[in-house]
């Protein structure tokens, strides 16, 4: 597993996948031939010098604190693109002043103890994979930020296999949590595009979606209990498959984002991997007939673990289709028994709205196909193609090529800052009835935007999730950025989206999380008595209010 | 709809079906000779005259209230077994001052802020079908104490049937509102075993388990919004099918049980009638080999719509089994294809576990079986036949047996009060390790302590409810009482068994909810933090407290 030196400082993922001299001249020549985008330049990449951080305003009394430079500079941003292009220029101005990577949880309430006494912000870092302004935090009228990294906290502790759980500390990283799942025969299935980075504390904080299109779509859906240290002591929820008993605690820590305490531990479903699993790729020469094949499929009550649905311009993006269509990647997956039929009904629903396909492929045991059982490990290796990390053996035919570049996207965001394209997505959910409206909207607006702040650009939809009663689409955005003023550029667009969706009663973000970039939106979005009740139980557990200052609150 | 003149002031139901004469001798009888239990006297019926309550000490100045003495007896409990015992006697001490049915939610403001200025208690009634006190409020500290009626708000008053939703107000009772749907072919598939009387608002204040075994299995997962009056102002979620925008707003109305305001109106995920259905009753001679098929079905992610484990004695009590076999109602539906194969794949299962069955019975428009589509009524016939408004058209069999038996049973209760035997029912969910030791001790425990009370008794246990983690075990407990201390002598057993679940770590009540008699354990279920954090909560929506005071917090 990483221990964080050999990540790169400013862009996604590891230092060795930085953009090359090839890499960035084969996008350049995609951007502006494919896109249509003005000519785009190659500026220079960052150096590997020291980078240049705020003295330090704090030097937190415990061993497991720093405040070396190096590691001030990798705690600054998230990996959203505002973030990407000031790490890129190397600017750390907003650099907490140390950084704790505690060993043990213990080491934490001492920590939360001196900040509350000293009034220090205290941030929680897991992988610092936030694309919302997470982990972020200026501090103002704080005496100093410390950043808490988790990552050492990164064991499975317990599993439980009559009851199909186990017990995980916050800083396990996906392919680590796998890992030490995989030698206990099992899974979490629980894949989020920051899968190779991000930890099992940040998914709970920040209610991560994960790949099922269906069902179990966030984190949500696996947590059987919580911990977490707060400023006012611990808090840890019952080990339970459900309860009736009052407004869920567990729910309350779900999507807490720092701001009551840091998640230390919790439980989480577990299971075996999939013994049966079908595919296909539905071609829709008409958008909406692919919207009204989806939401029948699942109005029908199909729970498809993939079913996302690429806008034209998605699936030329992808390079999955470039005639106009749009494509349905769907797919079932099943522990007792064959998909087969299930594929077969599923289609017959897409046929009734004009799809076509070539024939679905099906694993397991009775398919002829290979059963995949080796176990999945955590090294580097592997969790660079993470197509496999992400539990599928079968990487040929349009999945296989969607899903490698679901997991390389990120890495792909790198080159494009450092070619001038802005680059951004944003998600929400809506019930169907709002959604063509919505979808309209959202073109126009954030397509007017692009326009004015870049003078072009470029907006691609897809859904990711899907439930009875709406989509949540998926919006990726391309524009040639003015290079000094990308963050502004993106601000702006940014705005327009947001309102957009906010002017929809959408939801601000599906599975983004809040932060700080989201936070004034989430406030419209919830109701104020709502927002005041839990400003309320901010104070109870975090009485100085010392706990990610600025984000979700 | 019932208007609730024609319901039974002290029982259960309507007047018309309080015990008979026959009805009394034939439990009699069989408690007698079937239980073993000592002879059992006829307890003297109550009379019809005019019941005695203490005089008001409010009289709220609003048209829409009442201080009736036949009314304030009617809201004056819920009808957990101490309720039936205390009404049947004539005990109406702790009757509410006053019962308020607003007309309309607007009329619901006003009431609270005068209630926030007087210091009036304020408790919020739907069915008034709690066994947990969640309505009987003796507003100590108070200057008085106002039921808020909300059955005159019962309306459906959109359905959008693009996204299958419906906007639905909080005083529709199970009938009214599945009558109102069915003019739209459309159900909400929600049946707890309240349904004739119980409302969508209590279910949502309740956090209500449904008749779904599996997968939909409480109120909370058809919930898309809510929308509560608190003395702080209204508070109105976004219809969403989901999000990911910090600690859900929705989950912190569920299960508030008016503590924080009172529900007026939701949205709720709808769907049409199953086209397709399979049964099968599964027989195993040992009760733990049919918790392992049962564990085995929901870890393998098997959905049955109907997956009820019924224990030797619970079998014996509903007259399904008598030789000591446990038995497993497994039931499949499905709105888009037959069910027949996933049937056969789950009694596979059962059979790999030593389960026996005769042939499933399948329905649907491939299996010969006539498909029902006509609307289902909300009349009183039909809600008395309850089996058909659960959408069962099939009552022949075990299953069908079952089902009457289930909406049946609080009828029974009545009979039973009646007769001088204490019945009473609890229930929990646990993970599956910790469920034998658990269950052990229940019985243990219970047992001893109904015969330490009462000289005898009969515990009996299904699950209601499954997950991958763990089973929802529920227990049935009967025992003979002394006439004029039944209350003492429940509230003992009462105590043993909340205590052995407390101490198992299990939840306090799975769909139950907390109340009055579930507080003192749910306060020790949750971490302390989250209690201090609710009660917060309840001071910035609630600040003079009148809102259901002692319930939940």
């Amino acid at each position: 597993m990483s221990t964080g030196d050999d990540l790169s400082r400013w862009g996604w993922g590891y230092a060795d996948r930085e953009p090359s001299e090839a890499d960035r001249r084969e996008l350049k020549s995609r951007v502006e031939t494919m896109l249509g985008f003005p000519e785009r330049p190659l500026l220079e990449l960052p150096d590997d010098g020291a980078p240049t951080v705020p003295e330090s305003r704090v030097e937190p009394p415990f061993h497991f604190c720093t405040t070396d430079p190096e590691v001030r500079a990798r705690h600054t941003y998230g990996k959203g693109y505002p973030d990407l292009v000031r790490g890129f220029y190397g600017e750390y101005g907003p650099a907490p002043d140390a950084v704790a990577r505690p060993e043990r949880e213990s080491d934490i309430p001492d920590l939360l103890l001196w900040a509350s006494d000293e009034r220090v912000a205290i941030v929680p870092y897991g992988g610092g994979t936030s694309v919302v302004g997470g982990v972020e935090c200026r501090g103002a009228g704080y005496s100093g930020v410390v950043s808490l990294d988790t990552r050492e906290l990164d064991e499975v502790l317990e599993v439980d296999h009559t009851s199909r759980a186990a017990r995980v500390q916050a800083g396990a990283t996906g392919p680590g949590l796998n890992a030490q799942l995989a030698e206990e025969g099992l899974q979490l299935r629980h894949y989020p595009q920051s899968y190779e980075f991000s930890t099992f504390g940040g998914w709970v904080a920040t209610r991560a979606g994960g790949h099922f299109a269906t069902r179990y779509t966030h984190i949500d859906d696996f947590v059987e209990s919580v911990r977490a240290v707060t400023p006012a002591g611990v808090l840890e929820t019952r080990r339970l498959p459900a309860s009736g008993a009052g407004p869920d605690p567990n729910r309350f820590l779900l999507g807490s984002e720092g701001a009551f305490g840091v998640i230390t531990e919790g439980w989480v479903r577990v299971q075996p991997r999939p013994r049966h699993r079908s595919r296909a790729t539905v071609r829709f020469d008409d958008f909406w007939d692919g919207v009204e094949a989806t939401r029948e499929l699942v109005q029908a009550r199909f729970s498809p673990a993939n079913c996302r649905l690429l806008g034209p311009r998605e699936a030329m993006l992808n390079e999955l289709a470039a005639d106009g269509s749009s494509l349905l990647l769907l797919g079932f997956e099943s522990l007792d028994g064959p998909t087969v039929e299930t594929m077969e009904r599923a289609l017959a629903v897409c046929a009734d709205h004009g799809g076509e396909w070539d024939d679905p492929t099906h694993e397991g045991p009775d398919a002829g196909g290979a059963e995949a059982n080796g176990p999945e490990g955590g090294g580097r290796e592997e969790a660079q193609t993470s197509g496999e990390s992400a539990g599928d053996d079968d990487r040929t035919g349009t999945e296989g090529e969607w899903r490698n570049s679901f997991f390389e996207a990120p890495y792909r965001f790198n080159t494009l800052v450092s070619i001038g394209v802005l680059v951004d997505t944003f998600e929400t959910a809506v019930t169907w009835d709002r959604f063509p409206d919505l979808h309209e909207a959202v073109r126009e607006r954030v397509g007017t935007a692009m326009r004015e702040e870049c003078g072009a650009g470029f907006l691609s939809c897809r859904f990711t999730h899907v439930y009875p009663d709406g989509p949540a689409p998926y919006y990726t955005l391309l524009a040639p950025a003015d290079p000094g003023d990308e963050v502004e550029q993106w601000r702006a667009i940014k705005q327009a989206a947001s309102d957009t969706l906010d002017e929809f009663d959408a939801t601000t973000t599906h599975h983004h999380a809040v932060g700080r970039v989201h936070r004034d939106h989430y406030h419209r979005e919830i109701p104020d008595g709502y927002l005041d009740a839990l400003r309320s139980m901010k104070r109870t557990l975090d009485p100085e209010g010392i706990m990610n200052p600025g984000a979700l609150l």
